[in-house]
């Protein structure tokens, strides 16, 4: 027999400080690119026209923001979460120069923070992961957290090491790609004319459209992130697992939510910030699949007077429409609907002066 | 609450002779173009081999006439049939300079005919849609005519227009794409030696081949084209509607039939018109769609001796195989199996004399 | 009625000797290789990353090579194998020139045996097929035999050639891609520290990963690769045929197992022969795939201190993982769960000395 397979890190295989280069730099491409809009619909026209990006200064369509994140997230994959029990969470998420079709992209990750749970069994792993393309240059970093199984029980528990994570990416770490200059912004072919200025703090969008998940869909889709985690692919052992269903990839969900707040966000057309996410439920096959956002925040650039800054809470339910915005009841339980809750930032541009 | 959702546009929101710019520019790519290929299976040469599309004159393999058809119709679906009862039917369909990948396609439309129903809840809108390329070239325009729901019952009624359309395209308006020649068309690469000389009008083509729908695959192509039409995708609410199942977007049964018409029609390489065309009855996943094609019409064209123009009808049918030509009995009436109409112009190479 | 549809040949049709241009030459773009990612998920870096394959000389990523031989194979199948009753077998299999994005494929055949079998029914049919670029290179060559149907049962038998296929290609025969240089080879990115040199004859190694096979996965899948062949297609006929389902192209499973050999032999980036292959057994949708290796074989070159050759076996199994190893038992029968072996050689980077 041979011990050739990757069996991926256990809690007691990780170190604070440790770093790791994951396997396989991939080049995205137009393929990518389309793959992606098949696979969510999104229509936000920077990401869908060269042309309509040139006219805001950037050199073509960038890569979408998310796609970006699934692939960085899915080489981490092997090394990180192969025998994690859960995703616990996202912080810290910022993206740096936009990513373009052609760009190679390969990940690393430092290991940030780490502390046994009680039972002994597992523990969380901190990680910050790092995504940069073939110049070196950042195209995203983040920090996620999961509870990973330890190989032996008896293993001694390293001394506990949690980050200070902020709630929020501070905005004078967001990063506007260079060259970006909205004055030609054409709302038209964007779709909608609310702008900046038009929202404001507590406002709630619900964003109407919805998709049921396929099983081929999510497979695709987590397979062109050449992430390789088993619940999502094999139903011969999950049939016999925790839900007996093949799990759906959490990022597949903040995927098709984002996709579907173009109804009512259509101009929020570059996340720069994931301040923290959390997969509240399982979605599997056959599930429909909707959303809405609030606005938790609005800030100016000081330097800036064409484009302004949201902060957005993503809400994305299961077989409940969002007329009603379902969330947490009074006592901070969430609705038993509610799937996904995200925390992100975008840019939108703002009324001409 | 927001009211910044897309409500889409009511029967009284028109007016004729009103112009609607059509969000979302859309770039085609060659990931656009291997996506249609592995949603239908198409085999024409012109489309699949950038070396055989040069070999005619043209400076690459041009994207699928149908694959322009459903993008440009996919623009058009937010503003004119977000609240549509039905599509009724299709004219005037030109295609103009091919497009390539690397092309960004817009859309606008113009309100051409307006009718309200004797019911009061519904009338018929009529557009011509034109899509354009970045350099403002039209690429293709059609009309449509779409039953779309009132918003309010006591709103009046407009004056009626309803446009005279063509019955089919005349031949003096097709667009033969410039530098085409088809001396060097090589019939072994196209996989048929019957030519223009080789039809004659009346002539009846079972294409034998078929394909059973699948939801992912009908989903994936609709949102490909960026089409948000609800039915297509929301099982959710689907289970409770009409059919209790979500419907498969009428172009995925073209696009589908047109593929299969390749087996008898093989050097039917370009769509030139698309003179009509009727989506007869629904199609849900677990369909099979089988097609066949009648010779409706032959003209040459006075300045080419190389190529030639057909007029076809493409039959669509559900699990029915087309041996027997399925189509209307004696009274006019559809066979129970059919699902598509379609009235198509193509050119054809000519036999070299 | 019209007769220009495609009949395929039947037994009668085929003499040894003769040639076979097959229709649809083929680009196959980025977008291809995007798809062929989301549908098998293969981590393979040289395949992946761009800047990964100019590290090592090459031009660019080249294509998968087993996407390339799913689209010559693709090719065949309406001359070859359209009335065929079952692929029985592959022999000398040879990759030439490495294909790149932009690469238009184009396959001939030639028949070069012939021999009806005793039942007067169907006889096996040999085809060398190659597939060339747009310069004339040669991409791919292989063997295979299909068991094809007789027209007409009372029509002679030919005299019977059976050509004598080589157990495996010869290792002078293996083409090495020019300018391949190894030296940067780097096993971080590449995700496993094991070379050439780590493995040994007779070692085998379980994949672990799995996948189950959606309808819609293997539909795409066959008709990106313009597949015709009805089984994988027409539930309406299938249901009443011999398994009551579609037959999921037996390619299909090839690439499955062979994108699970990346957990256990990573640095096998290269395909440069086909030895043989059997599809013991169909695969249907909902079945779950999984796959082991042996090493049959090991080689130097003499000129060559970088890299390696290894002969391989691939087998997949349905719904049974592979950790015992699952093939054949001591009467030479095969497990039940397995569905396809399959005899390889590929290229692998020596330990630096």
């Amino acid at each position: 027999m041979s011990t050739k397979t990757n069996p991926g890190n256990y809690f007691e295989d990780f170190r604070v400080g440790m770093n790791i280069v994951h396997a396989t730099p991939r080049t995205l491409t137009e393929g990518d690119a389309s793959l992606y809009i098949a696979l969510y619909g999104s229509r936000f026209p920077v990401q869908s026209s060269s042309a309509f990006a040139r006219s805001l200064g950037l050199r073509g369509a960038p890569l979408d923001d998310m796609l970006l994140f699934h692939v960085v997230f899915g080489k981490t994959v092997p090394d990180i979460s192969l025998n994690a029990v859960a995703n616990l969470g996202y912080s810290s998420g910022r993206f740096h120069a936009p990513a373009y079709p052609g760009d190679t992209i390969s990940t690393v990750s430092e290991v940030i923070g780490l502390k046994e749970n009680s039972n002994g069994k597992t523990g969380t792993v901190y990680v910050r992961s790092t995504g940069s393309n073939q110049r070196n240059d950042t195209v995203l970093e983040y920090v996620r957290w999961v509870m990973v199984r330890k190989k032996d029980a008896n293993s001694p528990a390293p001394e506990a090491v949690v980050p200070e994570l902020p709630k929020a990416v501070p905005i004078a770490e967001l990063n506007v790609p260079s060259g970006l200059a909205l004055s030609g912004y054409d709302t038209d072919l964007a779709g909608s004319t609310f702008l900046w200025d038009d929202y404001h703090v507590g406002e709630r969008v619900d964003h109407v459209d919805a998709m049921t998940v396929e099983e081929s869909d999510h497979m695709i889709a987590t397979r062109l992130y050449q992430n390789t985690a088993k619940v999502h692919f094999n139903q011969h052992t999950e049939k016999d697992g925790r839900f007996g269903r093949r799990i759906v990839y959490g990022g597949h969900i903040i995927s098709l939510a984002r996709s579907f707040s173009f109804n009512g966000l259509a101009n929020s057309f570059k996340i720069v910030a994931i301040n923290g996410g959390r997969h509240v439920a399982p979605v599997f096959a056959g599930d429909t699949v909707y959303a809405w956002s609030e606005v938790l925040g609005k800030d100016d650039l000081a330097d800036r007077s064409d484009l302004g800054i949201l902060r957005l809470r993503l809400v994305a339910t299961k077989d409940k429409n969002c007329a009603s915005f379902p969330y947490k009841n009074s006592e901070g339980k969430y609705d038993p609907a509610v799937v996904l809750e995200f925390d992100y930032t975008v840019l939108m541009p703002r009324e001409r002066q």
